[in-house]
């Protein structure tokens, strides 16, 4: 039995993302949108990333969610466990709340007693790699996930879902698939660790790089004219908003730091070392790294 | 009187790629090439970055060099320096050494005592903004400098050299125009320091991020098959050479270092306000950096 009402809770980039790819793969049923921001809602209604918008107020989300097979919540982490909370006590068995969150274990970990129970809607965490620098419907694609990773980190607690809603959950997870997704299984742990290195960590980097071009260089006329793509790629996620950043922070705060911190040491070597032969060493080691990544891409 | 014959000493990815800029703007002259790596050689004569290649010896390259008016020195750092002191007592007046080297004030403070004199060749330093992080003649493109910066770090002996050999300068600094480069003048060392922070800091916190990585993870799969664009962008530069960037290191190690410290700092700082509300007073700052770069950029 095909999904037939999904409601997107959040229809900012990746959520109108969402419902962009859905259509443009085939998926016939409803698409609600909400967001607590009328404009955006309009936007990803007018893109057609949504058949219709509900009010943007909590009811509005309520009771669209109620009305749903699959709750689709976008947004930062602190948002999506707002609606975790809200919504345990009002679904139920049969329906399913899955989320596009950067961040894992928290989410996982709350939903732990509120969710997966004999009378309660499934929660099935996922996580696609994409996104953007620029936030917004307005930047919505349906080709954004095209060729990305999109991560699912079950849990004991999910595996043993309702099967009704379990059902739900299989279908919803062969739609990144057809998005053009790598679809990965990860614990939630691991994800969050991973994620630090190859995510959070390139994200705080341009941003703590951007943020000292910013300090170090008042008037930026100078730099803006000399500077080129590499200048452009490193500080590109400095654009990136603090909303979504924050939330990554205080619940993976962890790992991030520990990657953080070993960049620290890692300049710090380097810069120890510009003018011995360890230099070499650390090119050799980059280039291999780059080398593998590339033979991958293959 | 238009320059009828350059030589290219050096035909790898950047020397070639100014052979084939120069043809595709309209010089009718006379392109030369050497390089010590005679598959080099041929890939830039194949790809007609040059007319005739010069044989793959010292002497082949000094030969070339003194039938043409203008040489342009392509390659590290290093290897500029010893074409100048090579070249220096077999050109002379009416003649114009250039070079393409990412460093300036050490190749300046090198010239000033065998260029820009009466009887002796000219020296003009230059260095386009541009490059790729894969080398060699094959990935060579007329288009690599269009709407890159072309800089030149004039000095007191060089805006006095002799008047034949100013005339090749003067016609040599309007073909970077042509190629579609914004062409900006420096002084040597604000040249190196400003290149610090916008091209030599973002090579090597790439590589040290890639470094990091390839320690970090001994098996790729998970975070290859996990990474997005951020990943590919912040190690992109991990590719580079160690040849070309040992040379930088050697000769701009001041500033360098500079900026290695400050962001080592600046990471540190961010690390430790991962949850204040500092963090979002970096994120600011970022915005803002990236919001006048794309103000920029219009």
């Amino acid at each position: 039995m095909p999904i037939e009402r999904i409601v997107i809770l959040g229809t900012g980039l990746i959520g109108a993302s969402a419902g962009l790819a859905l259509r443009a793969h085939g998926f016939s049923g409803q698409i609600t949108g909400w967001d607590p921001n009328p404009a955006e809602l309009a936007d990803a209604e007018r893109l057609g990333a949504i058949d219709s918008a509900s009010p943007s107020t909590i009811d509005g989300a309520v009771l669209a969610a109620r009305s749903s097979q699959v709750v689709l919540l976008s947004g930062p982490v602190f948002t999506i466990l707002e609606w975790l909370d809200r919504l345990a006590p009002v679904l139920q068995s049969g329906q399913l709340v899955t989320d596009v969150g950067s961040v894992k274990n928290a989410l996982c970990q709350h939903a732990r007693d509120s969710y997966n129970l004999v009378h309660t809607a499934g929660f099935l965490a996922g996580h696609p790699m994409a996104g953007k620098e620029v936030s917004g419907a307005a930047n919505a694609e349906a080709a954004l996930f095209d060729g990305a990773a999109w991560l699912f980190t079950e849990t004991p607690e999910s595996r043993s879902m309702h099967k009704a809603s379990r059902a739900i959950a299989d279908e919803w997870r062969a739609w990144p698939a057809k998005f053009g997704c790598r679809v990965l299984d990860l614990e939630p742990e691991r994800h969050d660790v991973l994620c630090a290195w190859v995510s959070h960590l390139p994200q705080y980097l341009s941003t703590a790089l951007s943020a000292l071009l910013e300090d170090e260089f008042p008037d930026k006329d100078e730099i803006l004219a000399i500077g080129g793509r590499a200048l452009r790629e490193m500080t590109r996620l400095g654009a990136s908003p603090y909303s979504m950043w924050r939330d990554v922070a205080h619940t993976n705060t962890e790992a991030v730091a520990a990657s953080l911190l070993a960049l620290e040491q890692r300049l710090t070597h380097l810069r120890e070392n510009l003018r011995t032969p360890e230099l070499r060493d650390e090119f050799d080691r980059a280039n291999r790294f780059r080398e593998q990544m590339r033979a991958g891409k293959k």
